[in-house]
Formats: structure tokens, C-alpha cells, sequence
């Protein structure tokens, strides 16, 4: 039995050499058109950014955090504002993550470096216990005992109303060994299940649920986690949990996940927004992202352009965007980009921006965001047309 | 000979039973329908609203400060960059500051409410030194010094390139005394002849100057003030100075002063933004009024309303407007006016403003702005409607 009827994923074209594809992906709130990338509006808002901008600039899907939304404003709250579309004035179609990620993060960011192989860091105490029925943790805003258990990340993901959901699962950090990566993900893989059959009981049709692929750094457990979500109702699959300490190790882990998982199902990968990331998990077929990155490098004044871009100005540093807080930008009157065709380089100049910075005017970190989003959709579009004019390749050598 | 011929003053309407009036403002940016609002981009920028966003609202003349932006970041590169309007992306009519209210309120506002006849509090010392050459003071931002005198105002100011730009005064606090005001008073006269002499050495036509009424609250020399800014070449006036401790007090002054100045030219009221303040201004015959209170208001969580509205919901709170951050809202899921016709009463509900402002995300602030800027122009146009209608009476209490 179909338990999605309103949602369907239609792979439109496939890459001759490698697995990018380009898809449909049809949402009761309109269609994606994959490979793209989902905009992080943490707490039902996109720092710098307006819904307005976000249309404006190109975007096709936004995300809002279950984690942040349970404690403020509380699911209820959003529900009786309508949900997140009618709240937040965003008729497209959106994602909420199952709130985990968050509670073993802890709410700091340290434990994201950590999933990600950067640090090791001991957990902050506002996690207090993972156990079979779920993780009990203390609100970062008032201290409340919360308990977040799958039927419960289900239940306020569908008061937030999100077209696509997630299962609650553990992100194991990249310091714990394989036997607790193991039984953790057979855990997660319970908790699945549980997220699954309480999403039937209230499955209204107007959401879809994805099964997420865990085993941290483990090949082999990797494999075992996608055999069992492909066994699954999933309408989607995310790749979670622990990537590796380096790029390679991520690509790797990633492309193996993907030779595993089901081919006809759209599979987002979690938390990642880097352009070479996203160029390398394109080529291993992945369909969607997420990242913080555009918006926050935004709020630190970078301007995201193409390294050519820096290399034709001869700046060569390695990273994915100008500073514009540097003074060398002081009389620059020339876009970020010039051509850039984003509202922010239209209207103000490198000069401009540079002077809003150092002024710690927010009107800054607005038209930096406004390009940041710019430049991203822009990057994605790159990519569907050059997998569909079968030049995929070639169109990576000029993003990077 | 007309110093000024690419603008133009225009009175369409005059009101029966006040001095109100009704004009056309014409400069080389475009034309003001007066009476009108001016919105304060202190830094170049308006905070919370981008001149699109100011635009759709109906916005039709900003201004930015010489003090802020001869510090920062330097007028001669705002020059660089194409002067205020190309830099900001502002096509309109556009007003500067002197520099003077600044360095006497020295950038801390302590002055400010000083000025208002609110407080007694000793100059910081960022002010070093009155002289009949200028004021000395020091940077805020980096210590430096800094010798502003009236020729060096305007050369400032024509780098800066807005079309209406005013004369170097003394603002005298409220708590001098009658001597000490005189002699400012004229001290700012002489000021005045040579900012007029150094605009006509480097007149390029494409600004018209300000000059300034002083005298305190001491009628005789507000008289003297007046008829001396009357005989000079300018184009406009504008009423700067202490108007006294309390409103009543404010509005003499400001009707003994108007019953006093020249009736053909433009006369602007500098930093009162307040509904009946602006409705009294207006009685009066003022033209242009500068705040930043509805900007600043909606950085703090305030949406301007009608009084009735207020009072149609049981709240009998005397301000101007809706604290969004009251917990009363949460749950709201009406807009802040239902007959507000901005994007943010269009899109957003006061629940979902609450939520922004209790998150602290800076979208809160920006639709709060936007709100504001709406409701500040919906404000004056109404005035303009009245007295075209000669119902300006009626409409007065409408607001209040």
C-alpha cells in the first residue's frame, strides 16, 4: 500500500559517468528539482534572509529544526499558528529534522565537530540519558526536563507540519568505538521503526518520512543500516551519524552508503553544504543537502564566489568566499561578482558592504545572505543543467 | 540670482482652520508630497528595512548623518563609492544632518534627552572644545581628533551628495541659560553665513541648503533667530535647538517660531517623530519631520498602532504601540492590524512576531520595521489627504 500518495520522486536524467541524476521530487507544496540544496531556517526563520528574498533568490525548499521548535515557540504553538507554511509565510515546500541531531549536539556545536571528526569533545550535561525509550535532555532556554522519544519526534514533526520528515535516530559522535556505533544504530534502527509505525497511525498523507542510514565509520555497518532502511516504507533516505575525521574518508563513506541504498528512492545527505562535498555526493547520486554554511559565513561577512573569481583577482586562498570585512574591499565599487544577477550585487557594491560591516549594520548581513542563498541555488542549477547536457564532469572543474 | 534652480517648493493646499499646508517638494532625486516623514539611515543604512523594502512601503525621502559617516567611513570614500544614493541603492530625495547635533549630543544620546528638557547630565568628554572656528571632538570609534567646523560641514556634505543638506549649528542643551543661548545663538548665525558662503563657492546646483532657527525656548531670541535665517539665501528651514521640557512648552515654541518664518519655504522639524508631536508640527505648518523612533521602536519589539486599536482590544496602555513581546501575543494569529495593508500585516501574524522577537532573530526586527516605515507613511499621507479634504481636524483625532 501506497502511504504516500501525494508524494512522488521522478529521476528525470541520469549521468553517463558517473551516479548523478537529476529528479522531480513532487511535495504537496510543489516540486524540487534535485540535485538542490535545503536552506536552514533553524527557528522557523532564515537568519538574514526573508521568505520574500529566499523566492526571490531561487530557492525551491527550506528546513526548520524540530529541536529548536519543541522549546520555542513548542509544537502546539506552531500548529495553532497554522504550521510552519502559514506561520513562517513560506508556501514551498520545507523539511524538519527529527530533533536529534540537536540533543546530541547539545545544543553547542561542539558535538557537530565531533560527529564530524574535528574534536574531541566531553558531552555538555543538557544531554542527560540516551535509553531504549528515548534521550532525556534540559532545554538550552529555561533548564525544563524534556524526554524525546521517536513517537514524540513524530507527533511535534507533525504539528510543525514539514512536507518531509525525519526518524529520530542517535548520532554517535566520531570518538566512540565500533561495538557502541554498533548498538546504537541497532537502537536507531528500533527507534526507526517505532517513527514509522506512529507516523502510519496518524499519516495524513500530506508528509513523507525518511529512514536514515547510520554505522558512523564502519563499512560494514554502514551496509547493514542501508539493507535495513531499503527494507522499509521510507519514502526517502537520509545518510547520517559520523562521515569520518577527512574529506576522503567522507567521500568514501558516502559513496559506499550509495552503492547500498535503493536507487529509486531521493536520498539527502545530512548537514553537509561545502562545494566540493556537494559536487562529490552529486557524483555518488545524492539528490538533496543541508548546511548552515551559506547563512552563517553570510553573518561572518563572506560573500560566497567561484574560486576562479578569487584566482582572476589573485587571491589564492583556498577558501569558498571574499571577506568582505577585508579592507582591500574599503573603495571597491564593483559587485561581489559581477555576474552575479542576485539582488545584493544588483544593488551594492563590494565598498558598500565592506563599510556595513565594519558600521555592524545588519542590513550587511542581509545582502551577504541574500548572495550567499543566490550563489548556492545558482550553484545547484549548475549542476542539474550540466547533468542534463551530459557535461557533468567538466562542470565541476568550474566550481572548484 | 537663484542659487537653488533645481528645486522647487510648491504649496498646493493651505488648511482653513490651521497653518497646515500641503506641498510639492521638487529635487533633482525626485519630488516629496508634503507633509512628510523623514526615516533616519544614520550609518548609510537603515536598520531593519532595505531601500527596497522602504520603497514598497511608500517611502519617499531618507537621510543618513554626516557624524556617523564622516568617522565611517569617511566621506571621501562614500565619494569613491558614488556619493549616498548610487552607494545605498536609494534613487530618492535624500537628506543630511550637519554633523552638529551629533558631536554636541555626543554620540551617546545623553545630549539628546538633554536637548528634550528630559535629563541633566555633565558632556562626556568625546566634545573637547567649542571656538568661533568649530567644534573639536574625538572619534567614537577610534579616539581620533576631529576639528568640524561650517565650511568643513559642508564640503562633508557635498562629498555625502544628498539633496537637502543644512548649515553647522551649536545645539545648546536645555539646561544653559538665556546668555549662554544668546550668544550660541548668534555664534550659530555667523556659523551660518559661512556654511551659506562655502555652499555658493562649490554650488553645483545639485543641493539645496538648510538653514537653522535657534534661540532655546527664550521667544525673543527664537524671534531674532527667525528673522535672521530669513534674510539668507536659503532654501529651506529647519527648527533645531532645545523646544523645552514638556510638550506643551515644545508646541509654543514651535508655533511662535513658525508664526515668525518666512511662509514660502520648506520648513523641517529636526528629530520629532511622535504622532501628536507630528500632527501639532503639522498645525503649524511644518513640513518635514526626522525620528528614529519608528526604527528604533521596532528594534525593541514595538509595532505602531492606532490608539483605537489599542482600545478595541482592552488595552488602555497610553503609547504608541503594541510591545509584540507581551505574552499575550503567543498565540495571536492575526496580524499586527488587521487593516494594514505592509508586507509584514500581509504575511506575518503576531504570534509568529512574538516567537521571532523571543528567538532573537533579526527577521523580528525587520518586519517590525517594515511594519513601522508602512504605518509612519500611511500616516502622513492621511495628514495630506485631510488637509487636501479640509478635514485635517477630524483627522487629527483619528490618531490619537
Amino acid at each position: 500500500m501506497n502511504i504516500y500518495p501525494n508524494f512522488r520522486f521522478e529521476i528525470t536524467t541520469r549521468d553517463t559517468n558517473s551516479s548523478a541524476r537529476c529528479g522531480l521530487y513532487h511535495t504537496p507544496h510543489g516540486t524540487i528539482e534535485t540535485p538542490n540544496f535545503i536552506f536552514c531556517g533553524t527557528k522557523a526563520a532564515i537568519k538574514g534572509a526573508t521568505p520574500e528574498d529566499m523566492r526571490r533568490e531561487n530557492t525551491q525548499i527550506i528546513l526548520a529544526n524540530t529541536y529548536h521548535l519543541m522549546l520555542q515557540p513548542g509544537s502546539k504553538i506552531v500548529k495553532q499558528l497554522g504550521g510552519l507554511h502559514k506561520m513562517m509565510g513560506w508556501s514551498g515546500p520545507m523539511f524538519t529534522d527529527s530533533g536529534g541531531f540537536q540533543i546530541f549536539s547539545l545544543g553547542h556545536g561542539s558535538i557537530s565537530n565531533e560527529i564530524k571528526g574535528k574534536t574531541l569533545t566531553p558531552r555538555n550535561k543538557t544531554l542527560l540519558k540516551i535509553t531504549e525509550e528515548g534521550a532525556k535532555f534540559r532545554s538550552y532556554i529555561d533548564g525544563s526536563y524534556h524526554l524525546l522519544t521517536p513517537e514524540k519526534s513524530i507527533e511535534i514533526q507533525r504539528d510543525l507540519g514539514a512536507d518531509l520528515i525525519v526518524v529520530l535516530d542517535e548520532c554517535t559522535p566520531y570518538n566512540v568505538d565500533k561495538n557502541y556505533t554498533k548498538e546504537s544504530m541497532r537502537m536507531s534502527h528500533r527507534w526507526a521503526l517505532r517513527s514509522l509505525e506512529e507516523f502510519k497511525k496518524g499519516n495524513d498523507y500530506s508528509q513523507a518520512l525518511y529512514g536514515i542510514v547510520q554505522g558512523g565509520v564502519y563499512p560494514d555497518l554502514r551496509k547493514e543500516s542501508a539493507d535495513f532502511i531499503n527494507d522499509q516504507n521510507f519514502f526517502a533516505h537520509a545518510i547520517g551519524g559520523c562521515l569520518g575525521a577527512i574529506k576522503d574518508e567522507m567521500y568514501d563513506i558516502v559513496a559506499m552508503v550509495m552503492s547500498s541504498l535503493s536507487k529509486d528512492r531521493p536520498v539527502h545527505l545530512l548537514g553537509i553544504g561545502g562545494i566540493e562535498d556537494i559536487l562529490n555526493g552529486v557524483a555518488c547520486g545524492i539528490d538533496t543537502f543541508d548546511c548552515v554554511h551559506p547563512t552563517r559565513l553570510a553573518r561572518h561577512g563572506g560573500a560566497l564566489v567561484k574560486r576562479s573569481l578569487k584566482r582572476a583577482e589573485g587571491d589564492n586562498t583556498t577558501t569558498d568566499h571574499f571577506n568582505l570585512a577585508n579592507s582591500r574591499f574599503r573603495t571597491d565599487d564593483t559587485p561581489i561578482d559581477p555576474e552575479c544577477e542576485c539582488n545584493t550585487c544588483k544593488n551594492f557594491s563590494r565598498g558598500y558592504l565592506h563599510h556595513l560591516l565594519k558600521a555592524k549594520e545588519m542590513l550587511g548581513l542581509q545582502a551577504l545572505t541574500v548572495h550567499n542563498v543566490h550563489f548556492m541555488n545558482k550553484f545547484m542549477k549548475s549542476i542539474r543543467d550540466s547533468i542534463e547536457n551530459n557535461s557533468f564532469q567538466q562542470e565541476r572543474s568550474h566550481w572548484t
